[in-house]
């Protein structure tokens, strides 16, 4: 098979594009060939030789044959040119490393993308720093519940909430990000021309009109399984942080987990009831050590601030009877009987203080209003 | 003030079950002195010394007078041998160390009680090895329900199952083992002539006909706030592992897993939702490191069973269309549309498989039974 190039084949940002299309990015001889090689000569290569000779520079080897019967076949038709023009029609474009827009966080991963698509209002760059939300499709009320109070209030707080746009807490996150009119990124396994799920067609373009939604297919891609999870290495680069907040105990929101403790970014994961099956992943990220346990925002904030810039704080709780108390002076009230009234000598023995000990403490709570005397005994004040 | 003894405070035995009402365990005066001087010496230098002078082999020092002050009260009266007595009509005793009975656990504590004062059927040393379950008083139906499901579970392999008497999680822990006929110990912070909380007596009292209730003051002391902390390091020390099975920010359980992690002893808890306050503790635990997180019986006996003689396994899973498929061919079989039929050459496209390799993949694909030719092109076979 010998195509003919549609398009200028030695224009690198074209060239990137063309490799999306070509190549899956897990592709080992892909890899090897566009680090050791620049994409454009690279494409040549593929487009003028024919007889599975090395690329330029590379040694002899069989693997390059076995590659281009993988990789000529996609060279039917290939334009990337027209891609470009399918998704500028969405106010979409094309990134590639180097780019103003290009993001940071995709350059720690071993295995960067060839290019990004992207779709959205927002620049890239401007979406970094924020936190996956990431989870079950077959999520509960429950985990659906808490990414949307996480994801609300991340977003408000001018956070990044990013997730895959899949049901269930996807679907939550990218929800609460909008609520709360804060930054938003998707991160999809198949081409922008066509948001999947369908379902979640009118979602995707809120989150495009709102923040951003990349893709490192190219348009027309299927949305493949292998592609998810591929997917969800971009995500979990993308961004600083990632909580799994509801998956069960084989779910892909475990392998985003994964790649983000891959690259040294913190991973959290909720729990939940240990009678939800949709919460026995997270359960496992944390037991495995993978994943500190965060219960709330505050907590996720703390988890992608190390540094201590944040720090969780204790729910309200009741102040208690004893709280403001010396131990000896709890030890005291604690042996006045809650009815009763007693003598100070069957104090001294109840609470195993001293007769001094006693009368100066029962002083004390006098003032204190939480005991008063009763002739010669004493006993609980009322109503505190 | 100058008590006569009633009783020979020159028996061990008895000066220890004396010092037992004496001192609190926490008293450190008492826990110098009983350290270094022995019991019987220490009770008669208290009854004969009048002026304050330093005990036998101490140094002067104002604590004694201190001491004597607090302690001397509680001679009135003071007969070990009818705590005994009171005792023995419950077929209770009394156990001081060095008795075959007296449990190993508790020597590993900093400050081990001065005695134990035991209610119960089985012997205190045949009840270790167990698993404190822990938790709230205000507990949930959630809690309870986890709680029973574990102590039924470990008493049935003859795991003892300790826990406080308390109300909550503590009398699910115990029914649960008295349901399943299996070992039980409780761990009482008052006197054993009576029960605490008195809603749980007839509870208390399957626990001593089924196992042991134990306490470490004697008959007739009030189950003080002070004592159920004191409680606590007792219930840690007398398990091989504590697990918290629900429990607020602020709960007393979490004094008892700070005390099995000051043990060295494993502790566990018992995740549950964020929105329960009643599991905020279990939490806390988790993300300070104090507590592995613990879903059910397995990880509770993997927890005990450090060495791997336990493994938690995998929860039953679906197995997936893909699962026992090469990535090639899972690659390939993804790349079949869900309905229509395709021909090779575009699911070469698709898969971005080589000709060679989609051939072969849909030879094995069709003798999985999981596509089948249709005319010159292919489709997923119904029914799988």
């Amino acid at each position: 098979m010998s195509e003919r190039p549609l398009f200028d084949i030695g224009d690198d940002r074209l060239a990137r594009a063309a490799w999306s299309r070509i190549a899956e990015s897990e592709d080992q001889a892909a890899r090897l060939l566009l680090t050791e090689v620049e994409p454009a000569p690279a494409l040549q290569w593929l487009y003028q030789h024919d007889g599975g000779g090395p690329p330029p520079g590379m040694p002899p080897s069989p693997v390059w044959q076995q590659a281009r019967d993988r990789w000529c076949p996609r060279l039917l038709n290939l334009d990337p040119r027209r891609d470009i023009d399918v998704l500028s029609a969405r106010s979409g474009r094309l990134l590639v490393p180097g780019d103003q827009e290009w993001p940071a966080g995709v350059q720690d991963l071993e295995d960067p993308p060839w290019c990004l698509w992207v779709v959205g209002q927002r620049p890239l760059d401007q979406l970094g720093g924020g936190v996956a939300l990431v989870g079950s499709r077959a999520s509960t009320s429950y985990g659906e519940r808490i990414c949307a109070d996480i994801g609300f209030a991340l977003a408000e707080r001018g956070i990044t909430v990013v997730s895959g746009g899949a049901f269930g807490i996807d679907a939550a996150a990218h929800r609460a990000a909008l609520a709360a009119e804060g930054p938003v990124l998707a991160v999809m396994a198949g081409g922008l021309d066509r948001y999947y799920p369908r379902a979640n067609a009118d979602l995707l373009a809120a989150v495009a009109a709102g923040g951003a939604v990349v893709a490192e297919v190219p348009p027309g891609a299927a949305p493949m399984r292998s592609r998810f999870l591929r997917r969800n290495r971009l995500i979990a680069a993308l961004a600083a942080g990632t909580v799994v907040v509801e998956a069960a105990w084989r779910s892909g929101a475990l392998s985003t987990a994964a790649h983000a403790a891959q690259l040294l970014r913190p991973v959290g994961a909720v729990p939940g009831p240990v009678t939800s099956m949709a919460s026995g992943g997270c359960h496992r990220l944390i037991r495995d050590g993978v994943a500190t346990c965060v219960t709330g925002t505050e907590e996720v904030l703390e988890l992608i601030s190390p540094l201590g810039a944040v720090a969780a704080t204790e729910p309200h709780s009741q102040p208690g009877l004893l709280d403001d108390l010396s131990p000896d002076q709890a030890r005291l009230l604690d042996a006045l009987p809650a009815r009763a009234a007693a003598r100070t000598d069957s104090l001294v023995r109840a609470s195993g203080l001293s007769p001094q000990q006693v009368s100066a403490g029962l002083g004390f709570l006098e003032l204190a209003g939480k005991v008063r005397r009763d002739g010669p005994r004493w006993r609980r004040a009322r109503g505190r």
